[in-house]
């Protein structure tokens, strides 16, 4: 009798939690009574349709599961630098949104960069890589720092491939990552690797929800913020999912801007109109990726809406108005995947692998 | 009718699941039948029972839980550095065992440090803290490396503190670290908080399963190694729970240490018979912490095992000897929890933070 009324109490206990359960997920998702707010249709023609709030990730028995395991590891590895202790993370710091929140960034031997690191969150989704949009992939892009003098400083691939090579880990690594390949532990694939990375780093906000149909997801001063984005100009440049980094734009339209040292897309095509011409930034996590602009040189988002505004407006935005464009700016924030965040237990030196350069 | 038969099975799903759990848990228990073998009491004996698989972590609503918590971003955190770019996890990157496999390490501007940077796994159940053993314990540590100029070079305290202070997270979290405290964010509290968090950094290795009783948990060279490191004097120096950290030897007993460049404890105490003197590493996880000893001079561990056969035993060592000692080392190798490696997403700086110094 006592066993009988043991399992009915063990039974009834399920049952509650399986309603529980089913509950939770009916009231998690958004209220989509009736058609959206006209503001909601307006900002995703801008915008799109916002994140979603998990990735799938490919299974670890694909490639190209396996190649954003590899490439979450190079992505921490310090021995893709001279002195091996610099490695992608250092300046895309994954605990800080993906910056340095530097002027400019520190490389090999203390050097400085020449422009704002700009943060890897979102940044597959861009048109084009670098301030100056000279390089037009990750795969492109990730090459460029290892190389450079001032930055990881690696003196040549070969010294990237060796180090890579000589450990049996990595060896396997990079085999399940590119069947097929017959050399497959190469600078074309560490590339290859560290961008299928990058492609995962995409964060969900609240301006997310709001996207997707939840009204309550924006305050009141961020959805006037984002009317303002919306009917000043700003969208104009800073659109597309990124909420930016989808064109080029003049630094300076309207006034022009104090720091004319650095000539943007310029110097690559000699092209007169490309003159202090920059990729407009995206704006995903903007509140956390200061300081502002190619140069560094604002720290505040309050002062970065104004300076766009005197620069590329013509200085419409009243005091409260930029407050308001900074709230809707506020959510854009999101939380980088802990699984991302999570840094690997790295492979260990073998007796070959090349030391690191004095 | 149908209902019930569903009723039904959902319950005998549950009962499967239920006996599965249990199996689990049994199976999982080392197996401890009759007494343990010689060689186990006699390392019982040296290092004592092992560490357990998983430390239990106090709760967040404990401050000694929300210390570890804060600590844990305190570890990961460049604002402790004048460049903002260097944070303790550069040097004693949890990604590779708690160092940074360099000879010496680079800090503020590039410059090298004097001594091999020891890892942080294990550092709390030392005897000192550094190679001298010139603090007393981790919280007296935690100091050393934010005001070293060749290190991370903050000029003072006061700036590490006004940093800290300047963000509204932060002094959230030192207060519910430091309840009572009428000044929560101080230097001492951050040194407190970095030392309860690295208290957690404890991996548990297949020497650890040994010591609990799993005979088949170390190779029979790997036994054959252990007996050597028992029996030949190693764990005369390297013995307690870490293997190693627990007292300070002369480096060159039997024969001078080739670098007489530095001196060790002698520097501290001016005791003629300190000269020489460090403390005698812990090597757990000494797989990963390459290059050894306080010069950082060498790189396998074969190689250290033999300088230390004959620097301080009087080379008794055959080859093969060697071979099984380094197979007994490699069965401490760990991994770090992966919820510490796994980096928080740190406070944004508020517009009054102390910026980075040039």
């Amino acid at each position: 009798m006592r066993t009988r009324r043991l399992i009915f109490f063990v039974f009834l206990v399920f049952l509650v939690l399986l309603v529980a359960c089913d509950r939770r997920k009916t009231t998690s998702r958004p209220s989509q009574a009736g058609p959206p707010a006209e503001l909601i249709v307006q900002a995703r023609a801008a915008f799109g349709l916002g994140e979603l709030p998990a990735r799938p990730v490919p299974g670890p028995d694909t490639p190209l599961g396996q190649r954003i395991r590899l490439g979450h590891r190079l992505f921490f590895e310090p021995r893709l630098s001279a002195s091996a202790t610099i490695s992608c993370n250092s300046c895309h710091n994954l605990a800080t949104a993906g910056v340095d929140n530097r002027t400019t960034s520190l490389g090999h031997n203390f050097q400085a960069g020449a422009r704002n690191a700009p943060t890897v969150l979102h940044a597959a989704v861009q048109t084009a890589q670098f301030w100056d949009g000279r390089a037009a992939d990750l795969e492109q892009q990730a090459k460029g720092p290892v190389l450079n003098p001032k930055e990881m400083a690696m003196p040549h691939p070969v010294l990237v491939v060796a180090r890579l090579k000589s450990m049996p880990e990595y060896r396997r690594f990079f085999q399940d990552s590119f069947p097929g390949d017959p050399d497959p532990v190469s600078f074309d694939n560490v590339a290859q690797a560290i961008a299928d990375f990058e492609r995962q780093l995409v964060t969900y906000s609240a301006f997310d929800r709001y996207l997707q149909g939840e009204e309550g997801a924006l305050s009141d001063q961020a959805k006037q913020g984002l009317r303002l984005f919306l009917n000043k100009g700003c969208a104009g440049c800073h659109n597309g999912p990124t909420v930016g980094g989808a064109r080029f734009a003049k630094m300076g339209v309207v006034r022009p801007y104090e720091n004319t040292t650095d000539e943007g897309r310029y110097a690559i095509t000699h092209n007169a109109a490309d003159r202090f011409v920059f990729k407009a930034a995206l704006l995903r996590n903007v509140e956390r990726t200061y300081p502002y602009f190619h140069d560094g040189s604002v720290w505040t988002l309050a002062e970065a809406v104004q300076t766009m505004d005197e620069h590329q407006l013509g200085a419409n935005l009243s005091r409260p108005d930029v407050e308001a464009v900074v709230a809707f700016l506020r959510s854009l924030t999101g939380e980088v995947p802990a699984e991302w965040r999570t840094m690997p237990e790295l492979p260990a030196s073998a007796p070959d692998t090349p030391r690191p350069l004095p």
